[in-house]
């Protein structure tokens, strides 16, 4: 089976159709120099480097994995080979400011780039995947003397960095973070307590690491206002090696290839990032970023699965399909290829109605990250920051949901071959499980949206939101977003009678606003000439066939509770 | 995190509901001796050996798994050892018949232990759970001489057995099996070619293996009307070799205590099973009782997945809940146990809907079964047969999915634990997975029962059903069942029209009957008056508020694809 191949010229095209193209980048003063020469040419060597380089480690990743020993962790062969080739072309640079080091270049040129990663390696790929916002939260929030010995490292890659942020007993709810930082008679803190679950806490890929750690100063308040960021190197610029130690890695389901190590500090002598009691505001700077390349996780393996099950299907040949699928022509003795059976037919053409989806509202995500950043009108920044904190954590949850479904429904196409390591599709499902889990639980990112982002203000971004999509769509989707407006509009009214009914349904919330966005995704697509082939009709097709169906479904569920917390109040009130 | 625990009490109260309890049992001749106190006993007995002997080894099967060397298969540490004392205490021969060895009680209790089973130790469980297809294949089919040889060791599980059916290029098409079976002079066969995803085809359980093969006689047409079965063992009744070579064993994503062996026949001395041509006959007997026992893994996976996460949200604390959700009093610090809040909650609740939805259906079917066969009125066994013909394909698909599905929901609520192996449910989502392609895809059997079932006698069947149905539930539930029969009635209409369109929404149909059985049976269990317990009324609100909105949708895209195959037409007719 080869490996995952990206597909540039379609990258290209789905820029185009989100308004992500060069034409639009270049409107931006920051991207004044954007061409389209620039962006075909970065993306066809991006896909060069990812299917020569970086897909090829994908199965030693898994089948080897990354090995502890004596507080030590080696890296499956030829990973660290791939990452120094990696930074030393400046892959891991590619957005990062001019004046760092980086080439400055568009958020969604490194989107298609983290996409194509997550496809051909997803163990791999999670190294440099927690660089950006290391870098973002540095440059942002660090002083100068921080700066001048990380920024340029982090930036390039040189180093890789680390976000120590999970404890045994806080997860979700980082406010019970326990770890100490002491300050010293030297302006620096002694941090002792342990980390778990970090990403990259200890490898041989690189010839340092940098650790971003939330600790509690001594009279720190409890919750999430008495945490502070510091950091600390692996090793420090004198060459000595700090008090951090990597008590084991633990073994998971899948992403073998990276290491999540268990991180003790023993007093480890850190600097401060940003003011004292500011630790999560630093970090929750990135989230939008960091929320977006878990998405591009679960659209990139969902495509990686497509890619695989595609392929077999094209040259598996088991009994008749129905007359009325077969394409002719093709019989071979009693049987035909899979591809012309209906039930393998609506797995396929599903899983690209998604992936291509997904990739549309994602690299119009990044495109409005730098909108919200670098764009001279404060209306335009406002509008652009709506979009992103509305539709990523819409992006991050309905996408790794489908990552993962989908691709345990590619696997589905192998029969038998499928729950075979050999084939490699187990993998990508075991894999994809992890981002329905990490950078804030699926669970959590719908609660985000329907309680703190759309009720939190009555519903007026989410309602601004919806009027931008309902203005650039064909009047067949305004039905939907009617709804959804209906929807939200009860929601507001029921939530003072029942304080869960929000939490009750924010999974159905997110998953009707994740319907209406693909619909929308679709529309743009749909106004392409190039759209009338099959390559996007098909899948076309299956989301009006398979897909958007589940809207009433959640819009039922959504009623039904309202009415629940309606009838519940009228029975509580005193006659 | 304790072992899987089966619940002997919650066993007898839904076989009660499923009126599959000892008094019904004891009205048919076969099991007149059948009371309320060996029913008790059984499953007391069950439980304590599921609990004490084979959960313990959950872990074990699956880190070490089955061994591979030089043609020999070591099974993990104690799974021997286990084995022996499961069948020397009986537990193989339970509904094998007394003549045979077994103590000839009914399916249904088979049922139950292999749920637990299943929910203990998936991988050890494949070994006994191919027995049952192969003692009732011999039983029915083979010759005498056969019979003296095999049935008494197969019956009682002294000797371990297999089904020898799928080959490289044969796998949902048995109809392209080529592996070949020449006469030989003495009457015997002599079998060579590969068979491959061979559960249990080589081990060290059982001092001897008995395998039963499907092959092509020389003179055989082609496709499945050619094969014929046939068996052989591992070693003869003289105690030599037979040439049966254990090739590999395939790496898989789960299921690693089952060795899944690729077998090679050089020339292997084998007797015919039953006549010529008649191989897919003999195996299609027993294809309802093999289905069911693969519907009681997925829901004895589910409730296993259940038990981990629900004793998890007992223990964790994270963040407040929503203050009408909360049950008070336990509050600590700032954080309420993870059971108090809505997401999770949801979980459980859902899960626990399924699970119990399945085991009353699974032993309702499990009593239909043997009334299928036992029962002294023909029109009985002709409405017991109607039901397990129908039945068990939605069994076997909707409950796998969910065991599946419904496994990796309840990973979530572990959040970053839940992808670490240590607390052991991310084996059971990995092991929950492969039950969803054998024995029939979950494809192979909507088009099974939509294609071959329902609409092949124009809906007949499918009506008795549902009118047994509705005479057995209130009326709330009836709008469902007039919403499935007028579809049946669209798609009867419909087919003529496209060829393709049953294959098309085979899928939907399943679910959709998948939900109309389901309300059924949580209407059986809603009459008893223990039902207004939390510990039923929780899981019945799950299934209103969130299983059962699934319904319309199905409706919707049956309904939907009907009218596209009817416009299809109208546009395709001359004008």
């Amino acid at each position: 089976m080869p490996h995952y191949q990206p597909q540039p010229q379609e990258a290209l095209f789905l820029m185009q159709q989100a308004g992500a193209d060069a034409g639009a980048l270049a409107q931006l003063p920051v991207f004044a120099e954007v061409d389209e020469a620039i962006v075909q040419q970065v993306l066809e060597e991006a896909g060069r480097f990812v299917a020569e380089v970086v897909a090829p480690l994908q199965e030693v990743g898994d089948r080897v994995g990354a090995q502890f020993k004596n507080g030590q962790v080696t890296m499956p062969p030829g990973f660290r080979q791939a990452y120094q080739a990696f930074w030393q072309a400046g892959w891991p640079a590619l957005s990062a400011a001019v004046e760092d080091g980086g080439q400055g270049l568009p958020s969604v040129l490194e989107a298609v780039l983290y996409e194509w990663l997550s496809a051909a390696n997803h163990g791999w790929t999670m190294a440099p995947g927690l660089l950006h916002g290391a870098y973002e939260c540095i440059k942002h929030h660090a002083s100068d003397d921080i700066k001048t010995e990380y920024l340029g490292k982090v930036a390039t890659g040189q180093w890789l960095a680390t976000m120590c942020l999970t404890e045994p007993q806080a997860g979700s709810d980082l406010g019970r973070v326990t770890t100490r930082a002491v300050p010293q008679v030297d302006g620096r803190y002694a941090l002792s307590g342990t980390k778990i679950f970090i990403s990259g806490g200890e490898h041989d890929l690189t010839d340092n690491i940098v650790h971003l750690v939330l600790a509690r100063l001594p009279d720190a308040p409890p919750g999430p206002k008495g945490l502070s960021l510091f950091v600390v190197p692996k090793f420090y610029a004198d060459g000595s090696r700090s008090a951090v130690h990597c008590e084991r890695i633990e073994g998971k389901m899948g992403l073998h290839g990276s290491p999540t190590c268990v991180l003790r500090f023993d007093a480890a002598q850190a600097a401060i990032v940003g003011e004292p009691g500011k630790g999560l505001n630093a970090m929750f700077v990135m989230m939008n970023a960091a929320r977006l390349h878990v998405a591009l996780q679960g659209i990139g393996l969902l495509d990686a699965a497509w890619q695989k099950a595609h392929a077999y299907s094209l040259e598996r040949r088991q009994m008749r399909a129905p007359a009325t699928t077969r394409t002719g022509g093709q019989a071979h003795g009693q049987a035909d290829l899979i591809a012309e059976h209906p039930a393998v037919r609506r797995i396929l053409d599903t899983q690209r109605a998604w992936v291509d989806a997904g990739r549309l509202l994602a690299y119009r995500t990044a495109l409005e990250l730098d909108l919200a950043r670098h764009h001279p009108d404060a209306q335009r920044r406002d509008s652009a920051q709506r979009w992103c904190s509305l539709v990523t954590p819409v992006l991050k949850s309905a996408w790794t949901e489908q990552g993962f479904a989908g691709a345990s429904a590619c696997l589905q196409v192998f029969g038998g071959h499928g729950y075979v390591r050999e084939w490699g599709i187990e993998q990508i499902v075991r894999d994809a499980r992890v981002a329905l889990i990490y950078e804030g639980t699926n669970e959590i990112q719908a609660i985000d949206l329907l309680v703190r982002k759309v009720l939190a203000d009555e519903g007026q971004a989410l309602g601004a939101l919806l009027d931008e999509l309902e203005r650039t769509m064909p009047a067949s989707g305004h039905s939907r977003i009617d709804q959804l407006r209906a929807a939200s509009a009860e929601l507001l009214a029921g939530r003072a009678h029942d304080a869960a009914l929000a939490h009750a349904v924010a999974d159905d919330y997110l998953r009707a606003l994740a319907l209406v966005l693909m619909e929308w995704a679709w529309a743009q697509i749909g106004a392409a000439p190039a759209a009338d082939a099959p390559r996007w009709q098909e899948p076309a097709q299956a989301l009006r066939r398979h897909v958007l169906p589940e809207f009433g479904m959640r819009l039922q569920i959504i009623r039904d509770r309202c009415q629940e917390a309606r009838q519940a109040r009228l029975q509580a009130a005193p006659a």
